[in-house]
């Protein structure tokens, strides 16, 4: 791989890190991923032959060919699950979208728990109405309370049948429409306030949205093992030319990618580590086992 | 104007704010908000028809139409300065690099004296060569001790000639390229290492970059009348399409620009509303008195 960057990887590689080179079990391929070119049953057999053992499936994929289907090819092709995506989105302009949204991840906790997946990722919302460019009103900190409320009420649902949630702290520039939860000290700040055990709530930290926090190490050190519940990987590029769409493959960006694994596995992390990369305008467009190909090699090389 | 979004401005409105209505004084125009329409002549004359009577210049602007004649104009048209567009970038790749960002912003303190400015704002750089696509290193954490030490160094040159500092923390979407300084609470660290005493090193608050942090009302309480040296705003559109040029209109976006500026006054801050506005498919391809007549009022509305 062609890196111009000069890369902090050595300093990083000489402190008892992983060798992920050695265990492609580690791997996993987030679904979104490959997800114009093809659909779950073509991902999932593609990693297989990949030689890629570990998936993380959007509902609205397994939806599309069916959650049995889904479920039943995990199981054939000897599959894992690093997770599932995605509940969340509590936020709601009145009482039917909150009861809405409370359905709705119920549904999802069943079919992770189909899906044998380890955790639900939870993305929580914005303001309501925002992500269809209709925001309902601009007061945050409302937003903010009713995700605290929504994962509350979820926690019971989800605790009962054994499936961990995962809150995903987005970059801040999703803030208005995607997750008003944007750091990984605001995460665990809920975490801490509505699961003090740390078994059933923690976070899913993903590169792409907290590398640039100045707190990022020390927070993932006060996370801990029993709250990082999966660990994402991409890279963000310089120039990014769209907010959502155009997210880097390991290495291309800047992100320093093993200075975060580094306090991950610090933290007594010892699961999978996820690639998920949303890019339009790139590996959006490439050939499906081109792209896995060389999220397999970035993996050994640079994460 | 129509504001199809609720708004918790009455809230904010019977708290003790400002009125702001009855004080043009109070607004100032960052000159970038119509860079595209004209010169910087063409600018300082528009604002002081408008009934505009302060300004905040760019550099480049000044370079221009030349020092001189921009700050005869300053003092022909009566105009005062919200501050002065703007020092910072301070990492660099290699020790020439370092010293050409060093004697810029001695340049730019002295061009900010010259123009009258109250302060010069800092946006402090990201990883060096990033801006221009090839970024010389990952190492953000190097990055923000460069910047620590540029800052520090520049300002036993400011506070000599009597101008103080105001690092403006940017959005962390800027923090690969623009500024690795990406949150009050981050800049406030930097400012309390570098001036106990707050006269010379504080605080641009700026609506954009600020509006999403949990902490944004905390860190601006903590901050103080001292150290914060200006208020800037404009607003998050949703979508937005742009990661720099897609700033909105206040009101046409998602921030709660009243309970920003209650927060900032209540804090102590009495100095001016200044508004920044990047706009390339709006705002910058409207005539020029339609959009200071804009700004002017939507100050009044809903800032």
């Amino acid at each position: 791989m062609a890196d111009p960057i000069e890369s902090s990887a050595p300093k990083a590689r000489s402190s008892g890190l992983r060798d992920l080179a050695s265990q492609p079990q580690l791997l996993s391929i987030n679904t979104a991923t490959v997800r114009a070119q093809g659909n779950l049953e073509d991902i999932f057999n593609a990693c297989a032959e990949q030689g890629i053992s570990a998936v993380s499936p959007w509902r609205d994929q397994v939806k599309d060919i069916g959650l049995k289907r889904a479920s039943a090819l995990v199981a054939s092709l000897g599959l894992q699950l690093s997770g599932y995506c995605r509940g969340g989105m509590f936020t709601a302009a009145d009482a039917a979208g909150l009861e809405a949204a409370r359905d709705d991840n119920r549904r999802a906790v069943d079919e992770a728990c189909e899906m044998g997946a380890p955790c639900l990722v939870l993305v929580v919302g914005g303001l309501p109405g925002a992500l269809e460019a209709k925001p309902a009103h601009r007061d945050i900190a409302a937003a903010r309370l009713q995700v605290i409320e929504g994962i509350q009420d979820l926690l019971g649902y989800a605790s009962s049948v054994g499936m961990p949630l995962a809150i995903e702290p987005l970059h801040p520039m999703y803030a208005a429409d995607r997750a008003c939860i944007n750091t990984l000290e605001q995460a665990l700040d809920v975490c801490e306030l509505l699961d003090p055990s740390g078994q059933w709530l923690g976070v899913a930290v993903d590169a792409y949205h907290v590398w640039w926090d100045p707190k990022v190490h020390q927070q993932i050190a006060r996370a801990g093992a029993a709250r990082i519940k999966a660990f994402h990987v991409c890279d963000w590029l310089v120039p990014t030319t769209d907010l959502l769409l155009d997210r880097g493959m390991m290495g291309d960006g800047v992100i320093e990618l093993q200075a975060l694994r580094a306090s991950v596995e610090a933290a007594g992390y010892q699961g999978i580590v996820e690639v998920e990369i949303f890019s339009q305008n790139n590996w959006w467009k490439r050939p499906m086992q081109e792209v896995l190909h060389t999220c397999v090699e970035r993996f050994k090389a640079v994460v």
